[in-house]
């Protein structure tokens, strides 16, 4: 049978890491080191480790006791509005790069180029009474993990930061790219063109929020306790460039979303 | 070594197939017995098929000559506010549920369940001056191939219709479920508990979604020739429930975006 080079396509592989569940600062690489030895798996060139903000958010000690934080005007006035607990209403007013509005319990916020309820601060998957933030710098976060690895696995790999957001009109979440290192998250497919040899209008695909998608399907959201999934064969170029939020995302101002829906027309 | 029952994890594959470019209406089953003989691949039971709904339309010669529409005064309106073709103007008006505002080049439009720009209409990977429109009834078009597939191949395989989206405040799109059959769309988490026993709040997690944008890293917007992406060992159940574009998604009056968007508050 002649098979053309063309059908010899790679399959890609998502490999879900269990860890021991943590329940304060740690250090992350041991933690990944110990949990690929128990899962009986190792990274290898060009993977990509994918790992849950939450868990990074936790190994820096970006959580705090919700009891410990006072209550300004401003929060306590949104904490009424949408019946959220007022400690809470001020971290998300801490936190948050804007607050649009909000509805029974979380308040939408754009946070990190992400519009994601509650400037993307939970209580779950976390001790009772506190509260986890986002990384301080989910690029650093990213890059460092990445150069550890390096170091000490001696393999070549990327690293995204995944969460999960809700998204307009649907039900249920999917995942998000908080960061990443090693991978260049957004390819620009304009100009190429399509099968018909049509010019592409305005295809930009979101890779690195793709794979977040693909690595939610193992990660949970409950008691999965899989905050690591590998991405292999994914045949995605790496690269030594560094990305930054607006590699990832658009202002308010330029979001055709907030445009559009904010000035609805007809 | 003692493996824990927990550590013994499945991973899960992305298997792309590649087809041959099709320019006309074609039986899609034909197309996927002969494109997996060709990718030397096989379906198995559980399997995932995640299908372009772009592939699907063509299957179903879901595509118009452009010049052919005439154009009603609504739509002429359109065409001059937003720089779009006035006959494509007049398709978006014909095929969208609901038309919010736009931008130069396109409008933001509500449709089978998902925001999304012109309706879903296309322009690329089909003939040129055709447009290709959403599957009529993709729900349908979900069950009836999952149904040729337990015929012909007898295998129970569940199937996914995708498409790509545009994101709030996101560079570039993901995936998106058109419809799906075999599968539950959404996992409903609520009152489950996370790793610390605190109940989780709002969480679904939008699996034919997710599913979606896992495919979409190989599928490809170009000529990348791949409408089938097969997902395997997901671990996801199989169910014979019916679902619909409600199953997935809400309309635009209970949509915490479009409602939070259009009052804002802050």
């Amino acid at each position: 049978m002649l098979i053309y080079y063309c059908y010899t396509l790679n399959s890609i592989k998502l490999i879900p890491i269990k860890v021991e569940r943590q329940t304060s600062q740690f250090n992350l690489i041991d933690c990944l080191l110990d949990s690929l030895n128990k899962n009986s798996q190792k990274l290898l060139d060009y993977d990509i480790l994918t790992i849950s903000s939450k868990f990074v958010s936790l190994s820096e000690g970006r959580f705090v006791k919700l009891s410990d934080i006072s209550v300004s005007s401003f929060a306590d006035k949104l904490s009424k509005k949408y019946n959220i607990n007022p400690n809470l209403s001020e971290l998300i007013y801490r936190e948050s790069d804007e607050i649009f509005s909000g509805s029974d319990g979380f308040v939408l916020t754009f946070k990190n180029g992400v519009i994601v309820p509650n400037a993307g601060i939970d209580t779950s998957n976390i001790m009772i009474g506190y509260a986890i933030l986002y990384p301080e710098n989910p690029f650093q976060s990213a890059q460092n993990i990445k150069s550890e690895i390096q170091k000490l696995f001696k393999v070549n790999v990327s690293v995204v930061i995944t969460d999960s957001r809700l998204m307009p009109s649907r039900i249920g979440t999917t995942g998000v790219a908080i960061a990443s290192a090693g991978i260049e998250p957004i390819h620009d497919e304009r100009g190429k063109t399509d099968l018909f040899g049509n010019s592409m209008r305005v295809t930009q695909k979101a890779i690195a929020d793709d794979l977040s998608s693909a690595a939610q399907l193992l990660m949970g959201e409950c008691n999965e306790s899989i905050p690591f999934v590998i991405i292999r064969d994914s045949n995605l170029q790496m690269t030594k460039n560094k990305y930054k939020v607006s590699s990832f995302s658009v202002g308010p101002d330029e979001c055709i979303f907030i445009k559009g829906l904010s000035e609805l027309t007809f």
